[in-house]
């Protein structure tokens, strides 16, 4: 067993998109577990959108890792040594560990996984933090009905594919918008979306006239910019706007001023139409229901819910993947296998 | 008993503001009620922003006033004659009675009111259509709890003043937002907020800093425009924007192109946030809750709740007086007595 801990830190704050310098890929010591602690050897990281915003010292929901700092992150791995009597070698489990090999992590913070189950790596994606912000957004705000069109940007990421599964099944007509015709192929033929459209395609607005003749009941907000501005007049009445992310200004200069952000769509529908705009982040209530959740997707699993990963190996790899996600490079749910 | 209806039609559509081009004051024929019809001589009609939008052919939620038509409003007033046994003459009543002296109406379309609790008019204003706008919204939408930050924009107006003084009751710090300072020192003198801002002020910004220097829970927007702007990045985590109208838009020209329309913020800090952006419109669900509402806000009324009507003269003054409307020329709730 190695004595060192691969790891990737945070070597400066990102002036824009990320890039490679903004990482630091490094060995550390092998951390030792106190007492009521757990050592986790780690063998999936998952990268995820929310990352960039914990780069950047901007006001947010949540604090920046600090320069120099190991980035943050889900893992899912196995006990290695456990000082807490809940836990034994050899369990697996997922919890916050960072972007590294190894984690000593109190006992309390460990959420313990059945392997048997769905495979380790589900427990990311489509069982883990993705998969429960697409469903907690559908119970909380979207509550899509049957008869209903649900539209959903990036439908082919992490969220996005959970998202239109869902709805399919609480009978909802989905229509998803993604990059590209190999996505797009995927979205419907694998994941059984009704229709997909390309976000890159000559005309948004009127593919959406077509896919949606009658409009838009609930619209996944993913990705902002472009994608909103050709959804956003196509609400119906009493439409709802799940607001999950807006990754395409994610990368938009650190401590720029609010008034230089790109103006968003004139909020006169949102009377005129009755619309409810909302935005939620799962970590806020979606913890405590991780069991409901859990189980209802499991269910769903067993009756053909499909989930599709971008699996990239080792940690080295990290930053160039997380680079890449921001700008759609991925095509599923993005993981890093641990060596 | 004059045997002629004086009455106010819609003659054309108007381009952008109204003119009083728009409508004609004539005299038209006594109605004549049918069996299970009641004819009604209205005492007051209420003007209300709403009206703007039937005026126009833009899609909207309610169907326009045709032209040469009579225009659309809520009346009250007394019972001539009744061919339906709920009513007898001399009964207090108030429905959609429109701009004119005299309808008849089928019964079930009137709501009998007590004129020992209140005095007439009171049932077009705080006691009628705008005052169960603001308490449904608050009830739906706004829901603000002890301690939070509520601010209110044409918090003079005939839903602002409801707003704040329920929301004063339910333990809100409440801020108005208004033009001028005569408005401003009705709203926290005579209404009781706790501090009223001047739009028409240098810096609004800067104000709400200082009044709300912690930011604000609940905004309530009747006006858009550069207060929604100077409001909505003050907005707390969890923050709820009740989209009740945006006057300040409601004169563009008809049939401009939704792109047209002045963009509005960019809903990136609707996640990052969890904010709620929310319309409504008090018809939809608001009828049926009449009964609790007025009742509440009697009890209201009893322990100190006031309200301010700004009431015209005459069925001849209701153009003019409805176009100052949608300048913010009248001072609290405009409605016009009737000869």
């Amino acid at each position: 067993m190695s004595v060192t801990n691969l790891r990737v830190l945070l070597a400066r704050r990102p002036n824009g998109a990320p890039v490679a310098e903004d990482f630091t890929v490094e060995r550390g010591s092998m951390p030792a577990p106190s007492l009521g602690e757990v050592l986790v050897q780690h063998r999936y990281l998952s990268l995820d959108p929310y990352m960039r915003g914990r780069m950047s010292d901007a006001k947010s929901y949540a604090k920046p890792v600090a320069i120099g700092a190991v980035m943050e992150g889900a893992c899912v791995g196995h006990v290695v040594e456990s000082r807490d009597s809940r836990f034994a070698p050899g369990d697996a489990v997922m919890g916050g560990f960072g972007w590294q090999q190894y984690s000593s992590v109190p006992a309390g913070r460990l959420i313990k996984i059945n392997e048997d189950e769905a495979p380790l790596s589900a427990s990311l994606g489509v069982l883990g933090m993705p998969g429960l912000t697409a469903w907690v957004g559908l119970e909380d705000i979207g509550q899509p009905k049957p008869g209903e069109t649900v539209v959903v940007s990036a439908a082919s990421g992490a969220v996005g594919q959970v998202v239109g599964q869902i709805a399919k099944r609480r009978g909802a007509k989905v229509i998803g918008i993604a990059g590209g015709p190999e996505k797009c192929a995927f979205v419907t033929k694998t994941l059984g979306f009704d229709a997909c459209l390309d976000h890159r395609g000559p005309d948004l607005g009127a593919a959406l006239d077509e896919a949606a003749p009658d409009g838009v009941d609930v619209y996944w907000e993913n990705v902002g910019g472009a994608v909103q501005a050709a959804v956003f007049p196509r609400l119906r009445d009493f439409g709802r706007m799940v607001m999950c992310g807006m990754i395409s200004q994610y990368n938009e200069a650190p401590g720029a001023d609010v008034s230089a952000a790109p103006p968003g769509p004139n909020l006169g529908a949102v009377v005129r139409k009755r619309l409810r705009i909302q935005g939620f982040i799962v970590s806020d209530t979606g913890w405590p229901r991780y069991g409901k959740f859990r189980a209802e997707m499991l269910d769903h699993m067993k009756s053909g819910l499909v989930w599709r990963e971008d699996v990239v190996d080792g940690l080295n790899a990290a930053p160039e993947a997380f680079i890449g996600l921001l700008k759609g490079a991925n095509f599923g749910k993005l993981v890093v296998r641990i060596a």
